[in-house]
């Protein structure tokens, strides 16, 4: 797929994940030796399955999140290693039963678990690191933690639930559709920034600034992701332009061109998300259609709004190595687009 | 279906369950009261689904376990309602996961709920009740107790996938099939006799005795079930005689046919599970050869086997009426057959 919609150029430095990535490599290395160590199991199949989507290169923001949030109120026990992992594999399980719920073919550019075991050893495995993600949260103790995390698994479990009960309603409005990628998306972000206050024992400000950071993070995030599907370098991330169009999926771009469309749009729009009729000319429609609402831009313009409130979260905190860090991620996950 | 195959009569009186039900009423009336409101979601869809299995009559026999095995070490406050609520949480998800593994259409008698709001919410509200039974377990506070169950929703999982690598191999061991249920079905018995004392503060070999109970009651039961599947009263549990088979399951009356079996049982037996040549003719020469190689009657016996262990677990304890029920339950599991 060539097409790529232009973008208005934001005239901004381009944002790196880089400090991030440096503050946290001692710990990660832990994280990614525990991570293999906990998906492993007698069973082969386990390691095998979970091992696939594990090595299949995300960038593991949220366990990052995790780990600088607990590093910004100076922990220096080895817990968040533990909830780091946690955070990970809660994140793994998710896209396991995501890519057998969306009948999804590839993820990240690769065949999907469900394709290459079955749909069976997805839900399964995903199960089975969700107890593991919840033993090692047991062995760190914190009672407060544990509240957080269960709270966010069963908040995105509902928000996948939500997000099947308006796939295909053309009539989702914008509310409705931060309703379900707060739940699906945010919750996880927002769980993986609080438990660093929460290891480190720090101020219930400091948890409540944190956790608005990671929930508006979140949506920030899933709303680029969302914008990347129809444009930007959606190919160098190991996303197909319009995947999320031939699924059917409603995300923002799309509920802005069908509520600024005229009638015959709107009517391309049903046709399409309603109906499945989502060719490649379908496609080529969906993408002139999403620049000439604007949609595109404006969805950044939205996740900038969240962005600056994730910003402003951690405005009164002291300035830390930690807290640059995860500022500039806020404007990563933003210029990813470009 | 009216093929019963004869079973040995044991000449024992019939247990019930009665007195495990009676001594758990008012608590289960709590229970239930919990289930309904941990099971509500703004999302439509959770309750409706959620509802749907847990109102088709299971006898809730974990959660009583729970009541029980608290009750039976004095333990007076309410976490035991949240522990055996989470624990009959932790089984219906395991149930939803389970019918979209298995392809299932029919669970009690009833359409599963996969037949009738698909897949996709089947795996999305097992994963919601899930996160809520974490949640309960996390209000309670109890770590022992965390540390307990998050083991054996690992443990479950992994149950399930092994279930799937054994599945459609007629080579199986009995040894295999055990290890099966020891995680599939027992752990969570297992689990949920051992978070009463827990809760309680009983001593470690309080724990350790209902943990054995548990286990071995759980292995009991499994076996007992399967055997409902070719014979005695399965018509009467919602059960249809032969499920397993046009399954293509492996379980223990399977694998003692098969190894006891001349050359020419072993070649249908790999026919009917290991190629899907399991029609009603196949049927009845299955039943035809479970009767010949007595393999109900003596998976009734290995039944036994695990039922004694699990009175003889209990047999230091001090006589109350909980234990009394919990030792006839053992009795009662058994005597489903008849």
């Amino acid at each position: 797929m060539g097409v790529v919609i232009p973008l208005e150029d934001k005239n901004r430095n381009t944002a790196s994940i880089k400090p991030l990535v440096d503050l946290t490599k001692p710990d990660m290395g832990r994280v990614n030796q525990l991570i293999l160590e906990k998906a492993g199991s007698d069973v082969e199949m386990i390691p095998e399955v979970a091992n696939h989507l594990i090595s299949s290169g995300g960038k593991r923001l949220r366990p990052m999140l995790t780990l600088a949030a607990a590093s910004m109120f100076g922990y220096e026990g080895d817990g968040h290693v533990k909830l780091a992992t946690s955070v990970e594999f809660m994140h793994t399980a998710t896209l396991l039963h995501d890519d057998v719920v969306d009948e999804s073919d590839l993820r990240r550019g690769k065949s999907t678990a469900r394709m290459i075991w079955g749909n069976q050893a997805s839900v399964l495995v995903g199960d089975f690191l969700l107890g593991q993600a919840f033993k090692m949260m047991v062995d760190v103790g914190s009672l407060d933690a544990l509240d957080v995390l269960s709270t966010a698994a069963s908040i995105i479990a509902e928000g996948e639930v939500l997000q099947l009960s308006v796939a295909g309603n053309m009539e989702t409005t914008e509310d409705d559709y931060l309703a379900v990628i707060r739940a699906k998306t945010a919750a996880l972000f927002s769980a993986a920034a609080e438990v660093g206050p929460i290891i480190a024992g720090a101020s219930k400000a400091d948890r409540d600034a944190l956790r608005s950071y990671g929930t508006n993070l979140g949506l920030a995030f899933q709303l680029v992701d969302d914008v990347l599907d129809y444009g930007g370098k959606a190919q160098d991330l190991g996303k197909n332009v319009g995947d999320d169009f031939r699924e059917g999926k409603i995300t923002l771009p799309v509920v802005l061109s069908y509520r600024r469309g005229d009638d015959n749009d709107r009517a391309f729009w049903r046709s399409a998300i309603e109906e499945g009729n989502n060719d490649e000319a379908a496609l080529e429609t969906a993408l002139a259609l999403i620049a000439k609402s604007n949609a595109l831009n404006d969805t950044i313009t939205r996740a900038e709004h969240y962005g600056a409130i994730a910003r402003d979260a951690l405005a009164p905190l002291a300035d830390t190595p930690a807290k640059a860090a995860m500022l500039e991620v806020i404007d990563f996950c933003i210029d990813r687009i470009n």
